[in-house]
């Protein structure tokens, strides 16, 4: 194999330009079989197998500098970069990450995981290389779906103006993460139509000098293209078309569902389920749940809208129910901050917006959520979901900041449903009373049926006391509720100890009559929350009580960032396991 | 007078067109007399007068929606929905907000202080409609800045597909509060110059249709432009050139200066201050210090960078200092995000970037804080101006999250100083380390002397005990520090009582050892925080201490927005005063 003898550009650079079509299939093939055994980002990387091999072709990397947009599009890159084993050698599929990484190589420039940051990202490193007075390359690869988020449109305004070598590669593969959404895509689409030319274009207006690829995956246009472009001594877009999925048949008919893929079977395209559904056994998901509530309410009552940005299987909405939705779904593209706002605005104009998201992702709209959602106290729905240590668990998409952010915004109401009733029940409140902003934090977890719920959601921040004991009460959020309920089992068992069991509910806020009360018979309250200790539930109620006699125990996690943990040694490493909890009480009631 | 007579946009439609001139000259004379009584934004709304009689005259408030980006050049608009006597009637002058304000009036939509939200906001209001099948028009002004935002592309680009009516007035006035910046304005520049005919054009590739007047301050050319637009089926920029400060003589010399001013003598245009320096007196801020010691590092070591995102006041940059500074000045524009992304991007290469703002502008970083910097662990440092009660008071203004968000942020120190020696020590340390972001909470009060500090900050979340007394232990965060020293001055004086006092200059962790110690001769910690409770410092000390016999009361403010407040009156509404707290240390040890 060509491959074999790769381990950094320089040796890339030494194989003649007409043997690089074979090295790309070489390429293609080693991701295949890499992504089906191990799953990744399938389409977007075999897209761009051309396009980084003519980049580290022509550019003289880490010296030029090349800044991945997202970086889920890189792993050519990481090939190529001496990192070549953990994609042919099974042993080491799990070495690297899925996302450029400065602790893997110097041809890595950050942590990426959230959309349209490199123009920023890489103005700073062209403008620290101006006041060096250095002359190399900074490249950034952008596209499949990046062009929507507005920090993008902030760095080619800054980079436009700063009038200075600076190459950008727009990857236009016609996909987001779904299909792709907005006015720009019309004038992308006009591009490619005119071979790079139209009435207007979108970069040029953006201060940026221009060229267009029609042949994106071929790696002899692409090589031409970029030796005309290095040390060029303005900011400049190359165009490319590329296909999204290429040389992968499923992958390229199903665009969207192959985005991102779990292990599959390569000759067949189907996802390796370790569970496999028996006959007539029906699948739900707290999104399958979401999705079919929803769809529902669209259909019975013509307000309601359902919001997302660019996940829309976060909602279970296919592409049938997005058609069948019509003006009552909206895909405002990878846009968390405009489609906060755009919900607030549904609200107060009479709709029953309902915005799902990963929680990683809806920290972009903190802001929003402050200032456009509640500030104007519009009653939108917004659904956090993966939040927690059981969430995606690359450093790049943790969420374990959820209740920090929104359980601290005054006005936003913050629940946390431990069973789909209670999910289905807080929906429900959420969308029916019409005077606040409501976030819901769905589990990470499997699904838990459970009782009906008939909490009367408008008595705001009422807690759940699901066992009145005494001595020790512990309130488990959502998730974690189980743990705790698993904890007072311990308790009762090991001790005949009889504990007070609570389900909160309400996370943005404290029950404090509820908490008055325990203070009566208990003498130690213990906190249990799936998300960031510090700055979250646990420290209001340990605030409120502090001036109390009870003791107060808090857990949930460590603020530290982690990368590609396991959930189980997360939650031990951080006492959070029914043996250490009863340990700590027994050692705190002197038991 | 003409507008004697407008109570409603409906008396405004009687009065014939040719004397809507006059009564625009005597809006302009209204706004004046205001601004000098009372402060405000003059440029702004001085450029737009005719713009909002024009959208008045011509479309059908409420039932038309008009929104207002940033919303601060409302003030006509205001004038005429029936909020007339809030700029005539001196006794009346602070019964309205700077800002549109729903529960002022139906003809405002949203409380709106932060840029380049108006077209997702509008989006929603525009799909609402939609939905319902109603026919009236969405509108938004934008302009005067709020164009580098980031959010504002987000929302053309999903207005561009949404395809249906929505009217963006484009107010051109080649400014931002500073001068323009970035690749954009060269577009708008090659607009203004043909006519509203260049090669490219930054709307109609983002899906948008597009008109141009040039003379943005005739009414009756904006009427008959907006005539022509009224009730338009598909999205349209309205691009007009107006002139910051119209009708001023000062504010149209001094732009920048004139964005937003305290009150002036309205014949020579001067500020009055409430203190006069003296002869030979020099006025030092917060602001003037950080200019000082910038500027000093600027010139004797080439890795230093200033960044702002549009007020370079903060880092007390006037234009000469801006010349000076050259490459190593960098103004973004309105985009906090890729200020923020700019900022890792050049410590990442080598540069000492300072990025300054106003806390309740950074919110809108809050994931670039932590993905782009935090996770990249790269030595970018943050100066947080203006956060806490003492800030900027308008609801859409409030900085009381910073601690909250800033200080929860896992690898990101936040130091907070009580004085301008610790604070320049602080910078000292922050722009010589280089493992690690630090933001510094520059306080909002005038400045304080204080001895010379020599602390090691290199140990990380070392709290300074600044005297050992015993049984109450105060911990006073950063401005707040003065009122611990009160109340521990008036605790000896009122009962003896020798309180520990503790600066604890890191905030954004706690000093465990220190606060171990505690637990050995004290029985109640009181933490003092001038920023939100919920979520902040006071809660991680309780958090910590929850399982001690040591009781905690922590002080800061209540989890609730508030606007236009005083701040002697708030903190009292939190029990933050000097009596209060006593009362409350007394209760606690039974004194």
């Amino acid at each position: 194999m060509l491959l074999d003898s790769i381990n950094s550009p320089a040796d890339l650079k030494k194989i003649p330009e007409e043997q690089l079509d074979a090295l790309a299939e070489e390429i293609r093939q080693v991701l295949i079989t890499k992504l089906a055994a191990h799953g990744g980002h399938v389409g977007p990387n075999l897209g761009t197998v051309e396009l980084e091999i003519a980049l580290h072709y022509v550019f003289d990397s880490p010296t030029d500098r090349i800044v991945f947009d997202v970086s889920h599009q890189s792993y050519t890159h990481k090939i190529l970069t001496g990192r070549r084993e953990a994609f042919t050698d099974p042993s080491k599929y799990n070495e690297d990450s899925g996302f450029t990484n400065p602790d893997e190589s110097v041809h890595d420039w950050f942590n990426i995981g959230h959309t349209s940051t490199s123009l920023s990202l890489g103005a700073g490193l062209a403008r620290a290389r101006d006041i060096a007075g250095d002359h190399y390359n900074v490249i950034n690869v952008i596209g499949d779906g990046s062009m929507s988020g507005g920090e993008a449109y902030e760095g080619f305004d800054v980079i436009g103006e700063m009038g200075t070598n600076f190459i950008t590669i727009f990857n236009d593969n016609g996909m987001s993460i779904a299909e792709n959404h907005g006015g720009i895509y019309k004038n992308f689409a006009a591009l490619r139509e005119g071979n790079g030319k139209a009435d207007t274009n979108l970069f040029t207006a953006m201060g940026f000098d221009y060229r267009f690829v029609r042949e994106g995956n071929n790696v002899h246009e692409l090589i031409k293209a970029l030796r005309e472009l290095k040390d060029i001594d303005h900011p400049v877009v190359l165009h490319i078309v590329t296909e999204k999925g290429l040389g992968y048949a499923p992958a390229m008919l199903h665009k969207e569902h192959w985005h991102w893929q779990k292990p599959f079977d390569e000759s067949t395209g189907l996802t390796i389920h370790h569970h496999e559904l028996l006959p007539g056994e029906k699948f739900e998901s707290w999104s399958s749940v979401t999705g079919d509530w929803l769809m529902n309410k669209i259909k019975t009552d013509p307000r309601f809208v359902a919001l997302t940005s660019a996940t829309p299987d976060v909602l279970h909405f296919d592409e049938q129910r997005r058609k069948e939705a019509g003006l009552h779904y909206v895909d405002v593209g990878i846009a968390e901050e405009t489609a906060v706002a755009m919900a607030s605005g549904l609200a107060k104009n009479g709709a029953i917006p309902v915005y799902a998201f990963e929680g990683t992702f809806v920290q972009r709209a903190y802001d929003q959520i402050i200032q456009d959602l509640c500030i104007n106290s519009n009653p939108a729905v917004l659904l956090d979901f993966e939040s927690g240590a059981y969430g995606m668990n690359d450093v790049t998409h943790l969420s374990f900041h959820d209740i920090v952010m929104m359980g601290n915004i005054p006005n936003l109401v913050y629940l946390a449903p431990t069973t789909k009733q209670e999910y289905l029940a807080m929906l429900e409140w959420a969308t029916t009373q019409r005077e606040r902003p409501v976030a819901i934090r769905v589990p990470a977890t499997r699904i838990v049926e459970g009782e009906e719920d008939t909490t009367d959601y408008n008595e705001l921040n009422k807690f759940d006391m699901v066992r009145k004991g005494k001595d020790v009460a512990i309130i488990g959020v959502g998730d974690f509720y189980k743990l705790g309920e698993q904890v007072a089992d311990q308790l009762h068992e090991q001790f005949g100890l009889d504990a007070t069991l609570i389900n909160p509910k309400f996370i943005s806020d404290i029950d404090e009559s509820m908490l008055e009360q325990l203070t009566n018979d208990h003498r130690l309250v213990v906190t249990l929350e799936d998300g960031q200790l510090q700055g979250g539930f646990g420290e209001h109620v340990a605030r409120f009580l502090g001036p109390t006699d009870v003791r107060v125990r808090s857990y949930g996690l460590e603020r530290r960032f982690v990368d590609r943990y396991n959930p189980a040694e997360l939650l031990e490493a951080n006492r959070l396991t029914v043996p250490q909890i009863t340990e700590d009480i027994q050692a705190l009631l002197s038991l």
